[in-house]
């Protein structure tokens, strides 16, 4: 049995597991003041092209999101997302956890529109009795969205625009980054990416590491003792050198992008396959994440062979499933699907 | 330069590190769902004589900590503690960020007195305003403690009891409880252990994994969908496996016993260097922390060459320093630690 | 100039004034434990037929909402409700702030649907990702609803099987319970609704109290050590027979009741007065607040002399705006409107 | 039986309840926008003289002390207290209960030293680990203590040099503020303190209020988007004119300090009277609060005559009672207990 249920299904890209072994008893202080945590910093900030940027390693996703969120808002403020962001929907209500609402506005394939972000900040401050409503603080998109789809540059410029003109920090949780960046669809590179936000994650966990995400501030501005509260709310290591070594070797000679590249092209070989088959799109993705409507004939063609994630059964007796490749798929993998698939 | 600073100094023990590359490619569904996991827990649950006990693998000791408080709680209880408790002091107001209260009692080298907790409770509920203060919820202990001492089964069972008079949940946390168990000075088995708390943890981070502690719940009683709320405090792992994996080994033919009496056999050479060549102890450990009172040419002979950690600065120009043993510490580290030691 | 604007424009009714002057010198413990607290604790439960109901007096609204909600939940859980919620929009995130997620439901003219509760929970625990999410926990409606509607008995039974069949505990906030109770289209009893929910509000503020609303668990099982818990949150007063005298008074002979019939008779007066003007109405809402779709003639006739609330300004020039009566409304206020209407 | 049990015993002052009836059909928005409440905020600041002042009306003690604390810090600092600081001890955690810890250091008959206020904040900061810590990020103290002493100017100013030392902002707590000023051994003037603190608070609902906590922020500098955190954390009334109008009343010709002034005269006359009939203070309190060494015999005769707070039974038989004056004490009171004391 085979799976592309999701990109977290298998350990670590084996070059991270080489230098773990490597680095293994290199004696090194604990909680991220460890050489290699300072290093994958350097190539970080290197590779967006920003010496001024501020660089952290947390454990896993759900914890740098509400790290990001909590610390950068005040009491009175909540964070605007789309209806289908992941802080809204899927990491169990760690953001309302710290005492912050979420915001929602309409999702367009996992998407917000800068007009329809703009016209709820307008609402917003036109209602008489905003003081008595949650203040927008900021606002949080994911890349890609959770659907697999991608802002342009123009989209997320618009969005940022919008972002500026009400004085609110844009967040881009890149916990796909990689595949984001990779995608074939893509028009804007790590370092126009870091210019048209305030705080960007770059996700390891999906992308070939064990865990981890980097947060990156590349303007240098992190919220005032950040390291006490990324303690405060969960998301540090003792073992910080863990964190390290796994970004130290995803951003040397551009593994990490590599990682993704490949997952991309398996990606869009799916895609193809599906679509030469005759199968529908749920809808379009150019990252990572395909979602195929699949018939139930397929479904039984692949039952026991083939895994992959049911998301909603339809009334027509198909079902919106998704085939998710990652740095650990092989083109072995497609052309097993690809020969099961009726 | 050989470090004796703290035993997280290194990365992981090599059977771990080994297994993870073996394990690497064999897909497996995330959030603790994979079958390293299952065996890891059924490993634990055996070790403890223990089928029916309830047990989670989590990230990191702090996160791990306010997880297991906050989610044992209600709003109108606290933890009590004694002052020098890790949650009391070093870890962030990570518990006071989930909205409960640290309830202070006196310490004795770290440890608290079941006499003194009684008092506690005793004047807390004859106090006519108890209901204006903070209700004390649970009572937490560390085995070993952050003085590196242990707790005989006297003063545990004595403690229980309390605690069982009071229906208070006892916590044990164990981020060095390898270490304790494995110290001559323990007179009580893990199995026993379960039987005189509500809840322990057995720490990996400090124990030879690379991050990891084992949250076990003996008799069973996990507070209800603790997994999501493992999630929501930023405790999770998308990867279990990584936890899942490094557990499973350590619960493998005694590893993490091994790893413990290790560091135990050493810490012991190392505090009989210091007391052979006429150094006095700040106080006497029984297990992988040593304290030592330093003098100023000791320090001086050791500079650039053994890193310690310095707890305090006394009046007569000694130190009280801190020396740690950990599972990668060997034999060669103290022999170079004595031939340096004037 | 006269204001319709809401129901918190005046003081308090002059029996409560008279009996807070009578009763001001009388010595009484602090924090509810006088007897004029005691006394209008008796009389809700006489009142409501349930001896076993357990009552609270609390300062004000927002802060009574939040705790009843956050003292009900558990850590992993949120509180539904119609996306019109006051708790959902108007409380400053005071909700959130408690570390709970407002799970919102579609609104009909304020009100929720029991089928749609109902599909919204099925979906919810169809998600094979539910433990991701946030649990829902409880379902909160209130009665009359922020736009003056009111739930029919069959439409609150429904609510409540619904409820029942998840168990999930039904909060009913009667911040204006005064006024859905006495209007003309209410088919249930304040014995009844004790019924169909388990726990409610009696809201003072906006129906003849200088502040306070009593909570009511009809079945007795209030959260244990909610006293603390309100103290907690910010809901006690030190002097507790300001809300005890005033309570005490209300639920007097039926002064609660009369004092909202009053106000419903002069809303139906207004409603009427605008109808036979040939005025549309926003909806038709059967209790003290009435929402008309107001011409720009008649606002600038209005103006400087009669003040209400507007709610949004529509494309044809119209104003969505607010005529609320309460307790203080006179005959003379309405005929003035009436004089001063076109 | 008459009552010395604390000062919050009867209900307000009469000409409180005079100014409350003379107002109450006035129609005024809610939530702080009256007149009545704008009047007390000119009152107030010109009695300190500082027209850049600003004032908020909040309903009760815990809610003003969890909301001024909670809005001035950030999630990484907690609040620095004396052990018996209300804050520390008497409000339910609900410091805690918004993630913050209280950090407490000695008190000395309720007061905290400058002296050792800045050896513990050397020491925090002299801690190589203190970024594991919770960073004390707030002084707290309270003017009177709860023992009734009070600090001296040169001990405040000792204090706020400390704290803008280290960039600290000082609150000061003043519950009981006006008996504290009152007190023939207080060196300090409200316009005095308003000068050495960041923030205090003026307590109604012991000085004669039904309810109400007026916060002072001297120099104008208060948190961002107050007001709607007052309402998030429960401190808000939607009547706000039943604040607005009386601490207008209590700052209209000096109202607060002469209520004040009684009480304290009379408490005097209360320490006096146990003095010359030879019973032993347990500390001598300048304020209204006076703390008395009760016989047993003593206790017996006041029996059901005259009711006190016992703190402590002490092993010699007596107790340590508190016998508290208020703006409703009478020399009639007084006298009766004059009379019965033997």
């Amino acid at each position: 049995m085979i799976s592309f249920t999701c990109d977290y299904n298998e350990g670590a890209h084996p070059a991270i597991l080489e230098r773990l072994l490597a680095t293994n008893f290199i004696q090194q202080p604990g909680y991220g003041a460890d050489s290699f945590t300072a290093s994958a910093k350097a190539r970080i900030r290197e590779c967006i092209g920003r010496p001024e940027a501020e660089v952290f390693l947390l454990t896993g996703g759900t914890q740098t999101n509400s790290t990001v969120i909590a610390t950068m808002l005040r009491d009175y403020q909540g964070v605007v997302a789309a209806t289908t962001g992941h802080i809204a929907v899927h990491e169990a209500g760690a953001v309302e956890y710290t005492g912050h609402k979420v915001l929602t506005i309409p999702q367009h394939q996992g998407k917000m529109k800068a007009e329809e972000l703009k016209a709820y900040l307008e609402g917003y401050y036109a209602d008489g009795s905003y003081d008595h409503m949650v203040f927008p603080g900021m606002v949080y998109i994911s890349f890609p969205t959770e659907y697999g789809t991608l802002y342009s540059k123009a989209e997320l410029s618009a969005i940022y625009d919008v972002c500026r003109e009400y004085s609110l920090p844009l967040f881009v949780d890149g916990a796909r980054l990689g595949y984001g960046l990779m995608s074939p669809a893509c028009d804007v590179s790590i370092q126009e990416l870091a210019g048209l936000c305030d705080v960007f994650t770059i996700g390891g966990t999906k992308v070939g590491a064990l865990c981890g995400e980097a947060v990156v501030f590349p303007s240098g501005k992190a919220p005032e003792h950040f390291f006490t509260m990324v303690k405060q709310h969960g998301a540090l290591l003792a073992k910080g050198r863990l964190l390290g070594v796994q970004f130290d070797t995803l951003f040397t000679d551009g593994l990490y992008f590599q990682i993704a590249q490949g997952a991309i092209d398996l990606a869009m070989q799916v895609k193809k396959l599906f679509l030469d088959k005759g199968y529908e799109l749920f809808l379009d993705s150019p990252t990572n994440q395909q979602f195929i409507l699949l018939t139930p004939a397929a479904a039984k063609a692949l039952e026991g062979k083939v895994a992959y994630e049911v998301w909603e059964h339809l009334a027509d007796g198909r079902a919106v499933v998704r085939f998710a490749t990652s740095w650990a798929t092989t083109q072995e993998h497609v052309s097993q699907l690809s020969a099961l698939l009726p």
